[in-house]
């Protein structure tokens, strides 16, 4: 069994679902493993990781809505607002969705279902350049 | 270190906890690994993974009933509604609970604690079939 | 590939996040793995695992409060309270956070952000004693 590690960095232009589903599949697709198992995983506590349906937009739209109805920015239950209103609902956010995501290889391709894109949640109002790391192993 | 692969399918009857446990160990107990880490993906947006309490059901129904009302069907924030009222609360519901879950086996079992069970919580209505992955490592 | 498994107790004395980042990386640093993945599973239903920020810890009581808000204890809508008021939410706050999480291992170390750090989430009152179950694999 081989292992192979590659960082994945994203300009994020304030709060969004991202879809970096290309990148990662141009990664994977290209280690030549048949089976295996790939693992993301996000540096930061401000920004998470989501797998989403990646058909139609109006989901992201509607995901993003349900998050900020749900953690609203500026709640007076925060004490910790140092870096703003969004501060503390993006931590909130990031452990109500994932830091780590792992998807199996299947006969050289990655496990996704037919209707699956992976997405990096940005939480956070202002650009941020975050950082992923990919970890492949398999044969 | 040998690694493995299997796909479970389950059909669910509408929106509900399945228990998976069973299907999981009967794969994950015959690979003859001592030490190991097996890895469930579901490939699915509308349907998701859950470690939960194994004992009592009606911690399967309270855990539904949390849902139901922290994500209501019909809510007009909406605007993904195109298969039914359902349709966005299912993928919110999947993105507040697992893709993917990894677990160890240690010596020669499966590490569930002893009230863990394995769940694939079904958010639609309608009957589904849907497909896990079971990925397992070691030695 | 080589692999090796650890297991961490901690003595939970009531709900609260607590760092276990020293004992995760004091034990994963001296592997002496340049590349490899380290799993954390933790064995319960009513404790889980966040990474979450590090550096103030009104991030904790905030995280606290958000989750005491969303999850009020001795909620009517539950059945399940035969351990007390705070034994259905604690299943609840289980589902909404982790029970497993995989992170790289990267030149030898952790791939943990400057401001990461890993928490055991304890979501009852009482004391309890938590196992957690690390697994790393690498070369």
């Amino acid at each position: 069994m081989q292992q192979y590690t590659q960082q994945i960095s994203t300009n994020a232009q304030g709060r969004k679902l991202y879809d970096i589903t290309p990148q990662v599949l141009d990664w994977a697709n290209q280690l030549g493993f048949n089976t295996g198992l790939l693992t993301l995983y996000i540096q930061h506590t401000s920004a998470s990781l989501l797998i989403n349906e990646n058909y139609d937009d109006d989901v992201l739209v509607d995901m993003e809505a349900f998050f900020k109805r749900l953690v609203p920015d500026g709640d007076d239950l925060f004490i910790h607002t140092v870096e703003g209103p969004d501060d503390m609902p993006a931590h909130v956010r990031s452990a109500l969705t994932q830091t780590s995501l792992s998807i199996p290889i299947l006969q050289g391709k990655l496990a996704l279902g037919q209707w699956q894109g992976i997405f990096l949640f940005e939480h956070r109002h202002m650009p941020a350049t975050r950082c992923i790391i990919l970890h492949a192993l398999g044969d």
